[in-house]
């Protein structure tokens, strides 16, 4: 197979191993494209033997210098609710607790093939742990760039894992600074740009779809980047350009009152209130924009939801047992929020509670 | 099948259906016993389509009640060193970051089968954790006892599933109380007692069995209650009467200096030092002593490390990608204490460094 970095601004193609993070000619983000899907007639025929998302490996660029320790293969739960099947995919069991290890394992895979010394990376907490804990496997090292008001627990991590923490002042900052300050022979492996990222979560749909169930009317996702959503779109995608599925489910995405500029731009109006619990959806100016919305617009919505909203989300899924950080709670609060005929939704869980204990109690 | 519980002192045998914690006669812990074990061609003849451990639910008592959130079908890792080929085993990839997930599922689906109204367990942690998040997946009460200067981060998980707290100045008045003050209806799941905790956790062997390789010379486990190591043992040994296995490996239990029974008896002498950091193995007296001494003397040893081998044992781990809790990264030390001629290790990683954040830096 072979893959294609290609710019979504003005379609400028480029080889997958040219070492960029955006399009040369117009800045604009790059995605990644197969030109040639195998022709199969069991997906099973294309899958590894491996018990990480490495199994799909085929589907994955530079997937011969993986990067990997047991992220992905995450189990599902189906939960009933006023008529609906919810199935909870659990991103959080896993390396660093976040459904970030995936895409790192991807991206520091690219990285570690076109022989970085560094990855840098920006982040408000769970990525920057996630690209940390890579660059360790990978044996590269790392540098990441946080807003100073990240989670303490998050960034603790992160210094565990000896890579260099540059505090910013803000989320922006640390975006713009992440870049600014690249070096020879670093490479740049921001989610919220790197295509290769949304190669790891694409795995997800795989997984699914050979193990459990792709069926699903509507996806729900906590949208910030909008890398996630991506990713997942991407897996479809993969899917239904092979032949293995026909028609793609409804995308919704979930932003946060005081940050939710893919509400403002899908509805064109501001969105008041305080929903700041969410820290890890703070994201002003998703450089995907353009991709998000055309999802959206294509089949989804985007709805914003409250710091009580969060709560109410929290505390429902803690009386199921599930242990999840508010971030990663908005999806069930979105899905509350949501005005629609969907029956059957995929509702991925995100990042785990484990690392904003301090934010679950009395609520 | 059926399945019996038998007094590992006097020998007296109970029906599985008995709610009892301990022996009624000489007190001495219950051990579980399978009488008529399947006739299997293929371990794979018995294996549900599930997911989780609740695969193995055949080989689970009160399977038909169980109480599950995605437990189980953890990745493994190897890893080379030293001409020893480790698996590590990511038991902290689970709903709340720890082994004791796997056991408190069982635990809860016994008393969820047996209609108890609340759970009560004495923990120093993790222990606690899962049983709250699993009293909740059930609808059941819970009510956790643990020693005052046991983590915060852990404790406050305990709260924010609803959990009642009581706090203790020991971790010995904690396993006291809890019995002592334990009312009509509610059972006591104390994992240092419950031989149902170790038919949760006996499913790691079984994953090995059926998705990777079975064929270890040591298994290395952190050891306080010894209910880890003795519910792997007892995961060979229904392995081995099932035929699928016909020699069981050796069995190395890791102490912390400070807190040795195990070694004491095991070596009769005292082990001096501070091993304090390893917060989860700090059982002074192992109701479990003489069944996790005759699993070690039949084939086996005890290794004790202290506070700088755990600090070595976390940075090694660290550059591998791998975050674990020091009690978890006790393994990895006394691995490189021990002096034998092992080669192939089985080495579960117990529970995530995402809890004990501030133990992992400046080391």
């Amino acid at each position: 197979m072979k893959f294609i970095l290609a710019c979504v601004g003005c379609s400028r193609e480029y080889d997958a191993e040219t070492p960029l993070w955006r399009c040369r000619v117009c800045g604009s983000p790059i995605s990644l494209k197969i030109e040639d899907y195998p022709e199969l007639n069991r997906f099973q025929d294309i899958v590894e033997d491996d018990l990480t998302l490495w199994r799909y490996g085929k589907l994955i660029p530079f997937s011969d210098f993986r990067v990997s320790i047991g992220e992905g293969l995450t189990p599902v739960h189906i939960h009933s609710f006023r008529g609906m099947e919810i199935t909870f995919k659990f991103e959080y069991f896993s390396p660093t607790g976040s459904f970030k290890d995936r895409g790192a394992s991807a991206g520091v895979t690219r990285a570690n093939a076109l022989q970085a010394s560094t990855i840098v990376e920006d982040s408000s907490g769970n990525a920057g742990l996630a690209y940390s804990a890579y660059a360790a496997v990978g044996g590269l090292r790392a540098r990441i760039y946080v807003p100073e008001d990240a989670p303490p627990a998050k960034l603790r991590l992160v210094s565990a894992f000896n890579a260099e923490l540059v505090k910013c002042r803000s989320r922006e900052e640390a975006s713009e600074r992440a870049v600014s300050e690249l070096k020879q022979g670093e490479m740049y492996v921001g989610h919220l740009w790197d295509p290769f990222f949304m190669e790891g979560i694409k795995t997800e749909v795989f997984e699914l779809y050979e193990f459990s169930n792709i069926d699903f009317d509507a996806v729900v996702v906590p949208t910030a980047s909008g890398s996630h959503l991506l990713g997942i779109y991407r897996g479809f995608i993969d899917l239904l350009e092979m032949g293995f599925i026909d028609e793609l489910p409804a995308f919704i995405a979930v932003q946060s009152a005081g940050c939710s500029p893919v509400y403002e731009e899908f509805y064109g109006e501001k969105f008041e209130g305080d929903g700041s619990l969410a820290d890890g959806l703070r994201i002003k100016n998703p450089p995907r924009m353009r991709e998000i919305l055309k999802v959206l617009r294509a089949n989804g919505d985007v709805v914003v939801v409250n710091n009580d909203e969060i709560r109410e989300a929290i505390k429902y899924l803690l009386k199921l047992g599930i242990l999840v950080e508010p971030t990663s709670a908005t999806s069930w609060a979105g899905m509350m929020k949501l005005e629609s005929e969907y029956r059957k939704i995929l509702m991925p869980l995100t990042g785990t509670g484990i690392k904003t204990a301090e934010k679950l109690q009395n609520l």
